[in-house]
């Protein structure tokens, strides 16, 4: 895989002045889920977006961000994130030699999930404030200097992120019936339905999917109908309450006929565990459109023989502790075969 | 990637019956490192090992051994193992429908070097002794029980493991000078060797590369002349004193004219950061060939102009609390522009 820039090129806002930034981002897998399958009456396919080089579907937006920085002549980038935007801000500021400024709210940040962005060698700075308030600091800054915003309000972002679509559909030959996907921030479903798009109108296909956008029930704003103040779920990396990009999500679903609808956090866990089965480790918020599919069947609300693609948008080593949740540490067993048999067998 | 089976079926060891088990392992990125290339003087390519399925080379190896598990109708696999190798049993073992029994030392064993094993269904076992007594356990084990052992004493293990010099040689479009890989149990370094004189042998490539196996100096038996009785080091994937597959490293890098060296934790951390800046995270263990190259060329023994490819065998997801062992929590700042742009420029 040459990376998104180099293997869509004709589809992405890219000049010749574009430097052909990459990590080898993209080409993730496409992996059919048999059990799954056979338990919704669908052909299930996780699209393993864990897989790219930072670990998250981030990397493909980020890419486009950061180049676009560079050929505008910027020396460093910003964003406010706490999670997997700094990470891959980090990683590409890293490769293209720009410096990379993440804001994050003070108080109690774990630090260890801005491992990655403190190894790629981002500047870390944490502000007496909380999310909005680094959000706000950061477009201030990018308006009033030569530093480049990598949020997703930049538009660079969702150019590279409806890449992953354009792969679906060269791997399927055409597009899904039903693409799931988790909705947080609503920015990775409406990139999605932007390149099925695209790719039906330029004749790579000739059917657009139905979106269906997943949200986590205490973060769920497209079904409540209002912003969510406090946003609260095990899938963190959709603990949002006020998506910036909810006007195209919303377009993406009414568009496509399709749905938004949400999962508990057990039920998200449940998927999160049927997923690993299949051989497949991802982060809770990407088992979210899994959780949201089983809620869907088990209501009849999931017609049989469809083709679906679920978004598994982070890895799971992103957030190991969440496969430690239920786990009780095992007990000491003899070092002798019999008394290990009896606890195997 | 269709995944290691598929792509490389003329080169192993599989009959009709060997299922093609696969969840799109190998087919990882060879990146190439501008910044250490121009300081060490040479070209300087990164084999990402850590963009395999569970985020380590083990992948490659495992799943050949489940396959050819399945192949001969085992029902369970089993291994002894607190680390990658337990991670890639489970996965696999998942993916093909088996059972995986993961016996660990009892006593102070992190349970989250173990969260991908248990996420994907692994059943973990703690005996009360060590790692060698979980090592005798497991072989007795499967010698009078239909349970497969997938340790790296399983000779399908390096088999897979020696598809990764294939692709190498096909991105290069020949072999490089040299190929530095981090060594610990010796399986890896073994297995490349393995490959490159099948690749050469099939007339793939005209050359084979200098075999270079650099250890953590704390866990070095191949510079020492001895097993090492408590080997320690940061880089805990290849913190193994007593290597399995010593017979077979001696010998490729003697045949390949080539060199084994150590380095320390320090130089390996440091080594951690330089390749972090080319925006690649890898596992601490990943950097010790890049540390090793680093010391030669300091030492004035790393010839000018040759290409090397270093193997980094473990995505830094894996452990990311190294990238934090020297970084202070950011110190607060107040939220205001003025006081942030003092802090970032």
């Amino acid at each position: 895989m040459p990376g998104i820039i180099d293997a869509y090129r004709p589809y992405l806002p890219v000049t010749e002045r574009t430097p052909a930034l990459t990590l080898h981002e993209g080409g993730t897998p496409l992996i059919h889920a048999p059990r799954l399958s056979a338990h919704l009456g669908v052909e299930l396919y996780l699209k393993y977006e864990g897989l790219n080089p930072t670990g998250s579907f981030k990397d493909r937006g980020m890419v486009m961000a950061v180049a676009k920085a560079l050929e505008d002549g910027a020396d460093t980038i910003i964003c406010a994130s706490t999670g997997n935007t700094s990470a891959a801000a980090a990683a590409y500021a890293a490769r293209a030699g720009l410096r990379c400024v993440v804001l994050i709210p003070d108080g109690n940040i774990a630090l260890g999930k801005l491992a990655q962005a403190i190894a790629y060698g981002a500047h870390v700075v944490a502000i007496n404030g909380n999310f909005d308030a680094a959000l706000n600091l950061v477009r201030d800054i990018s308006a009033q200097h030569p530093i480049a915003l990598v949020n997703s309000v930049n538009p660079h972002r969702l150019q590279g992120q409806k890449t992953a679509a354009f792969e679906i559909v060269d791997e399927l030959g055409g597009a899904p019936d039903i693409l799931a996907i988790p909705v947080g921030n609503a920015g990775n479903i409406s990139a999605y339905w932007m390149g099925f798009q695209e790719y039906a109108a330029a004749g790579r296909s000739s059917t657009t999917p139905k979106m269906w956008g997943f949200q986590a029930e205490g973060a769920a704003p497209f079904i409540r109908g209002a912003i969510v103040d406090e946003p609260e779920t095990i899938a963190t990396a959709i603990r949002i309450g006020n998506p910036a990009s909810a006007h195209l999500a919303r377009a993406a679903v009414q568009e496509s006929a399709g749905r938004f609808d949400m999962a508990s956090d057990d039920e998200i866990m449940h998927a999160y565990n049927l997923i690993a089965r299949e051989g497949v480790f991802c982060e809770p918020a990407s088992a979210t459109p899994v959780a949201g599919l089983l809620k869907l069947h088990a209501q009849g609300e999931l017609p049989p023989g469809q083709t679906v693609v679920a978004v598994l948008t982070g890895n799971g080593l992103k957030d190991p502790n969440a496969a430690l949740r239920s786990v009780e540490a095992p007990k000491g067993v003899e070092a002798n075969m019999d008394r290990v048999l009896e606890a195997i067998l």
